[in-house]
């Protein structure tokens, strides 16, 4: 079973700031994020993920005010290159967008991270659909979903065309001879398409992983397709146990036509875990969070979810409305989210009071015994190779997790009880990829 | 006076990796830039520093291919956030191009080490004036030298205006009324330029340093203009006192038109210093590492000051010819590099053994005495403000400088013993900027 550890600010929650244990300035205090990174590390976690985003949060700003997530903190690939520096297993997972970055440069950092780290980078490759951050470059709207994958697709390439630039062998370093490198074993990519020309080759030497691992989150229809195409591992929102098979059973049967096999792509749904010494407990720690909700962020934190669709002509204790059908309706989350409230039949408030909790994913309440057990349900009935743990708050929620659930987990021989590698594909049980221009 | 040390892969020299004591991998070696950030801080250096390019060096590649410096080594910015972690007190400056680059991602980026660091970073801004960054990016040819500068002073006044986004005292973080941040002391950019349209805000906190410090190295017309508006810090390449006290006078003569104080702008030439026990010893390590530089290193380096021009048809041992105009004769380092073959009336040959040590700046070779001499004539003669130290070869150069010539400077009162703050912009004796949107 595959675990990572998604850090989100202060928490997952949306009143995770308000708790009285959680790390108040957490989105620029780098002691903060190296002590939950160690933790992680002692729990043999696979990786810590971190999302992102171009832009503050745009939605009303009597409800931004009041969150500490997704307006300001750390770049990603920044931190983690300070964070490489307090860790030496622990995988190294960024997000960065495809939209609103040049392949060169994304090419660059993710190949120093991994150098920097010793074999320990990710890349989760987003495309950017919110006006917010297309206002912060150059454009007027986002582009649309379609266009979206497409540069998305053509941009991955051209980045592992870039990262295959230097063969692994080519810097000779000879003083003897005097060459440093040699010039048969550097290739120029000379890459045209319809998004990008990039000749190449990347200033960077071969990455210690061949390419760093590329995590992907879509759950769209172009979505499935472009994570059975390029991702190694896929962060889901799935919230019931059949909804997560009949993606698995999916996107790893689209898998074949790419010539890849199912086990090159790891499906690790997203998932808050409330633990508590028993499941009274567990749910008392959820109602305080719940509890600690202002009704304007509530509503806010939905339409977010919803693709930015306008909530506020609603009474909140109504029905979800049938809302009016947007580019961001064909989106993996959007469908969960309306299904939910149907099949539930839950007013806003309710949907809200569901959702916020985990943004979007599943939370689990109980005992460390019934979590694992949860895990392990979802682990066996392949609807989950591993998870992508989202803790409420922090450092609390993460500590209640790896001290209470991992040791049921390796106990039952779920779980690593050490790390496998020295880099974050062989902890992953991921190939190294050979060169483009390796010999066949 | 300032002195910052400038690392440049196995060091400044042509021909630095092929001593026997250089780090002979040190593009991708994150533990020896570790240890010579380490090195340099033990020193009270103010500053490392980083060049950068967005492209392997183009150019013959039997020359390039026997040259370490150039070629593959860590993104700046990504190295800096590591090195953040292994330092306390250092200044961290890396050189991030306006050319090819979106300011959002350079305002956060730089942002985010300044936190990271705890108000330590510095960005050198430049411009792309080669062809091989340009093919990295989807165009044919680089952009125009004015072009290039007026796309720079929108892009730093964008990233500007983007690090003043939240006010100091934004983040309340008060759970007792729920409030994280307070609104009003968020700012929406709006920028709509020739180049660059920009919403904001920044979803960085005000950096620790209000700003970043802003470092140059244009010599150039445009290059000096834009220093005077601008740096706090400029990196020059004058090889003579009377050239460096002329370049010292002119551009601190044009701040006032921008509303600037002299004191608000440090100039620090380059210099490379080969400092040995004794004269003897010193030139005779210089002429160590001469011997080692090959004929097509030096040629290729040679036309690597000059812009690109093609030396191939011209006998290495007679005269630099006179080169046909073109964009980068405009250039400051274009015209010194003609200015001392002229002067000195050198062969090709002759020229690129005078230049390959330092890269086109100063060498200053002998005694500790010596070398310490000629830093504080230049100090006091108001050529310089301090210097970037540009060692031969690493660690080697760097040890020599700060174990024989930083403690004679520091018995003469002319540099610290200690380091008086906590920040860059204290170390180096510049203010904090204020918010533009603080009241006046």
């Amino acid at each position: 079973m595959r675990l990572g550890v998604f850090f989100n600010h202060t928490g997952h929650h949306a009143a995770s700031w308000l708790h009285p244990d959680a790390q108040i300035d957490a989105g620029v205090n780098i002691d903060h994020y190296v002590a939950i990174a160690q933790t992680a590390e002692a729990a043999k976690f696979d990786l810590i993920f971190f999302a992102d985003s171009a832009a503050v949060r745009d939605a009303d700003m009597k409800a931004v005010s009041r969150a500490a997530q997704y307006t300001a903190y750390f770049e990603p690939t920044t931190l983690l290159a300070g964070l490489a520096m307090a860790t030496k297993r622990v995988g190294l997972v960024a997000t960065a967008t495809t939209s609103y970055n040049e392949p060169y440069n994304i090419a660059r950092r993710f190949a120093s991270l991994d150098h920097i780290s010793h074999g320990r980078a990710g890349w989760n490759v987003v495309t950017s659909g919110n006006v917010a951050e297309a206002l912060n470059f150059g454009r007027d709207e986002h582009f649309k979903h379609a266009e979206r994958y497409a540069r998305a697709r053509e941009f991955v390439s051209v980045v592992r065309g870039l990262w295959d630039s230097w063969d692994d062998d080519a810097f000779l370093r000879d003083r003897s001879t005097g060459l440093y490198f040699d010039p048969e074993k550097l290739h120029f990519l000379r890459h045209e398409g319809a998004h990008f020309k990039v000749r190449g080759p990347l200033n960077v030497p071969r990455p210690v992983q061949g390419h760093p691992v590329i995590f992907q989150a879509g759950t769209s229809q172009e979505g499935r397709e472009f994570a059975a195409e390029t991702a190694e591992a896929v962060f889901t929102a799935e919230l019931t146990l059949e909804g997560s098979r009949a993606y698995y059973a999916d996107v790893k049967s689209r898998m074949e036509k790419f010539g890849r096999r199912a086990d090159q792509l790891k499906v690790m749904p997203g998932v808050n875990p409330v633990v508590g010494a028993t499941q009274k407990e567990a749910l008392e720690k959820h109602d305080y969070l719940q509890s600690l909700i202002h009704p304007d962020v509530g509503r806010a934190f939905l339409s977010m979810l919803l693709g930015g669709a306008n909530l506020a002509p609603f009474d909140v204790d109504g029905p979800l409305p049938d809302l009016p059908a947007t580019d961001a309706s064909k989106g993996g989350t959007y469908g969960n989210v309306v299904a939910l409230a149907r099949r539930e039949n839950l007013t806003i408030r309710q949907l809200y009071m569901r959702l916020a909790g985990a943004r979007g994913k599943r939370t689990i309440i109980g005992s460390a015994q019934f979590v694992a057990d949860e895990f392990q349900k979802w682990f066996e009935a392949r609807a989950a190779d591993g998870f992508i743990v989202q803790p409420s708050y922090l450092p609390g929620s993460l500590d209640d997790f790896a001290e209470l659930v991992i040791p049921i987990l390796q106990e039952r021989g779920l779980f690593r009880s050490d790390y496998e590698g020295a880099t974050l594909r062989e902890n992953m049980g991921l190939e190294r990829p050979a060169s483009r221009y390796a010999p066949k």
